[in-house]
């Protein structure tokens, strides 16, 4: 199925700069990439990355540098079924990918944390995106009023987006890409002393 | 399967400070409670809430009011298999209880958000839980010293225990249960106008 996965490197990851500076935070947007692209190369998934500027991967990439809504209506017109895959899903991995694929339904959601879609099947074309405030909300309202079914994906791998410095806990626990150990060379690593965990930068 | 519901009434929730009064507090840790043992009763666990207070629910109480750790290192002890289901899972419904029970291993671990352990369950009595810190690691390791078997449980409800404001949001959104009702009643909601939803009260 052919994937989009939106790549914005106009101020990547801005939700980070206590810890990385703007130049480091570009290239950590590109390792969270290439390790979605890894897990993605492991499925049945036909990706292209669609990136506000040129970026090096192994897949064909796209230049646009449009509203994000914009871009995937477009693709959704010309296109179904197609899925949607953002590119900051740092955990995500070939099972939970393929559940997405598997899964039926007009519409196929995989929520993000805080109210967000971070993956989404579309298989009608009547479906629209709407990416802004509570997108999950707002995709189960456009898919009823358009009479589409709706499917929810249950991952906590496919929730975690990362772009606080709290979801790098998530990566350093769980991630089994490449992002990890970038991070270590950084030197952030879990500062767990506290009553809560937390990350640090030495 | 004996399943054990931990629910620490001492001082619940206090990172809900902002929101809730003590006493609001301690009723909405009840409520999560309650719409736990709903998911719970759909499914072949056998719950038993252990408190650190009375509670007054359809399913056996058992009070203790020890660390977490010695009530459930001591119930692994008595008997396994055993669950143990954080009280506060208020996404938890039964298809991943189920799923949770399904999985091999002799130790199966549904990590929480923040490196935290939501749910277990625990085949092999030489295992031994230490909720302290980053749990979810600490029991990683526990198991590899004691040559047990790990699987990881891939599930965003299971992964979504409620202590923080961020963390009503899940609530208010993907809650099946009472919870969403009951915040909305003490003037709870989303507030979707700023470019992140956060929750306020009214």
């Amino acid at each position: 199925m052919r994937t989009l996965i939106p790549l914005d490197l106009t101020t990547p990851k801005t939700r980070l700069s206590t810890l990385l500076s703007p130049p480091e935070r570009e290239t950590f947007a590109t390792v969270l990439l290439e390790d979605v692209l890894s897990a993605v190369a492991e499925t049945d998934l036909d990706p292209v990355v669609v990136a506000t500027e040129p970026v090096s991967v192994d897949v064909p990439v796209r230049l646009d540098d449009r509203p994000l809504d914009a871009v995937v209506n477009d693709a959704i017109s010309a296109e179904t079924p197609l899925a949607i895959v953002m590119a900051d899903l740092g955990l995500a991995e070939p099972d939970q990918l393929r559940s997405l694929l598997g899964t039926d339904g007009d519409v196929v959601i995989a929520p993000g944390r805080g109210g967000g879609t971070n993956a989404l099947v579309v298989r009608d074309d009547a479906f629209r995106v709407d990416y802004h405030g509570v997108s999950f909300q707002d995709h189960l309202r456009i898919a009823r009023k358009r009479d589409l079914s709706v499917s929810v994906v249950d991952s906590f791998r496919l929730a975690s987006d990362v772009d606080t410095p709290e979801d790098l806990i998530e990566v350093l626990l769980h991630s089994r890409g490449t992002a990890p150990a970038w991070l270590r060379a950084a030197g952030i690593r879990l500062e767990t002393s506290e009553e809560r965990p937390t990350v640090v930068r030495e």
